[in-house]
């Protein structure tokens, strides 16, 4: 059996999800779950029906108050210290189809210290640079700027430094240490982080002055991170969030770890590449589950499953299941070649991205309105 | 020998402060250096006469700086938890002292969430209004509106909690459990604190964009938090910070110790006491160094270093080293007794109080000016 491990801080190997429910004690979104959720929201994303949102805590909880006319607030984020590539983009995208269906207020925060104390050679001066610029994919994707508030931890500090130690006084080192991996040489802004964390799932419930559920759309290897928020919560008086998870966009290497701006950037599809550096990028670099030669991919078939680009239609750019059936079968069969394959994806994201970078373009003016300003 | 033990949060014991400069690695003030400060200040402050203020580090460096032109700022603070009392305002009489003869600004810091996290059953609502109060206190002393900002950590976060990330970045977990004697069930506000602490070292040199020298008065218990920052802010490209550092006044129950508003009320003179109670705790508590008789007392004399009200005309009351000198011979020949002497305290205190609680009203509609906007 392959080794894999995920902390919020990497991950590597072949993840097996399976084991991941039962290691992180968290919840399988079975079929019953996906019925209650089309019942809200008539159709179900793909992202659903094809398990890319595989996992959640308590999700039926809010759906319980959902049913009884309470809403519920998304909370996400995104820790800016580069570029962002298309594994950002997926939990994004299914928090705007959440957000629209359920009518949802998105807080969307922006921690921008965190990669600052965990990572060794990075600045506040080109965080700030990163920060921006993310924002500008997070406003492309199309949230509701009136349901929409960004928050930044530096820039909102005076909302939330008083709250976060409020959460600190409740998780100790020894906490923190087994969460995370922690050890004597960990700087203590790292230490104190998670605090900073754990402040957006109950902010809207202090603005509003009531208690509000707060529903956390995320990869799963943020779960440590709310797994203490989610212990700490209730004992300041608020709900415990919930959560709904997903597995994570691999790397065009192969189906091991996950897409990652630390990696080499020739395993990552960036939001801002040309048509020309996705055509090269699949076209080198995107691991294939096609046969050494055509002769053998006709006889034997390929196999769709270790495909980089089969996975990234399935996960991401087909969302029609008839399609995505399709090319499966044409695949397995050995009718359809790898580089018809790659064809597909790549007008696929190309496509994609021609749109979205005109969307960013038109993002740069809209940045004041989804920061957060007051009530 | 006798134990005594200082740390940021509690002392006890019979302190040897010879000792201390030692353990602490601090330096004691010198008679070279009280001649290097008269010639700036013309006098020199009862509390430099009489080694109240005993200790420093990098004084000389401050004062190189202020003869080439080069000012400083002060830095002190209060963390809220109480009632203010005698032992508060020692330090701070001396920090206007300084004010005064340099022209320094004084940033006064109020850690409004150290005491939060420090102390179990401590809430931001009861610190709040401990808050208001104390700044009463610091107000009413005459400190100059113009060249004094109080800085509020979590009014004032959106400037300070970035710079305490870069603190942060730069403490280990191991550095501050030898600091402050920290363990695995510390929790992470408190491991982060010290960073915030740090900052308004050098907050002026960020905000004036120029960097600026930093004199940091202080009772000698918070040394190990500004050991840290000395450590720090010279790899951040700020000063060192100097700091000039006070023994404590003693509880009224004797010469071990220091006056504290988490010991029993009867121990402690605070700023909004009645001339009555004042009367009371003074002759009731207040530790003699007399003897069981007055015939005993008049032919072996009392032991001022042992008396407390003798110890406080020394420390605060009794600026007038002459009258001073003859309350000691007088005492300690039998000719003063202990009421005596108890009532030229009495009224001493009192005669302060009046005055301070006169200029505390006043300050109720001062707080305003002093709290830190922007320049």
């Amino acid at each position: 059996m392959k080794k894999f491990s995920v902390t919020p801080w990497s991950v590597s190997g072949n993840v097996d999800y399976d084991k991941l429910i039962k290691e992180f004690g968290i919840e399988a979104i079975n079929e019953k779950l996906l019925e209650r959720i089309k019942k809200q929201t008539r159709d179900l994303h793909f992202m659903l029906r094809r398990k890319v949102f595989f996992a959640h805590r308590d999700l039926p909880r809010i759906l319980d108050e959902y049913e009884k006319g309470n809403k519920f607030f998304l909370y996400t984020g995104r820790a800016p210290s580069g570029k962002v590539h298309l594994g950002h983009l997926l939990p994004w995208i299914f928090t705007k189809w959440l957000q629209d269906k359920f009518g949802a207020e998105l807080w969307f925060q922006f921690p921008d210290e965190e990669k600052f104390l965990f990572k060794k050679n990075l600045s506040f001066k080109e965080i700030e640079n990163f920060l921006n610029d993310n924002m500008l994919d997070v406003i492309a994707l199309g949230f509701n700027p009136k349901k929409t508030f960004f928050i930044v931890d530096t820039i909102h500090a005076n909302l939330m430094y008083k709250e976060a130690c409020k959460v600190a006084k409740k998780i100790t080192f020894s906490m923190v240490k087994s969460s995370f991996g922690f050890n004597e040489t960990t700087n203590i802004g790292a230490i104190f982080y998670t605090s900073m964390q754990a402040v957006p799932a109950f902010l809207p419930s202090i603005l509003k002055k009531r208690n509000i559920p707060c529903l956390i759309p995320h990869a799963v290897d943020q779960d440590p991170h709310f797994r203490l928020t989610r212990d700490i919560l209730p004992k300041l008086g608020y709900y415990k969030p919930a959560s709904i998870q997903c597995s994570f966009l691999p790397p065009l290497s192969g189906t091991q770890g996950k897409m990652s701006s630390s990696k080499l950037e020739q395993e990552t599809v960036f939001t801002i590449d040309s048509p020309e550096e996705v055509e090269m990028k699949i076209k080198k670099y995107a691991f294939s589950g096609g046969r050494a030669t055509i002769k053998e991919h006709r006889e034997k078939g390929g196999i769709p499953e270790k495909d980089i680009s089969f996975q990234y239609l399935r996960m991401f750019f087909e969302p029609d299941d008839e399609k995505l059936k399709a090319i499966y079968e044409n695949y397995k069969s050995g009718k359809l070649l790898t580089n018809e394959l790659k064809e597909i994806l790549i007008e696929k994201i190309n496509s994609f991205l021609k749109e979205h970078q005109r969307k960013r373009e038109l993002a740069k003016k809209q940045i004041g309105k989804f920061l957060f300003k007051s009530f």
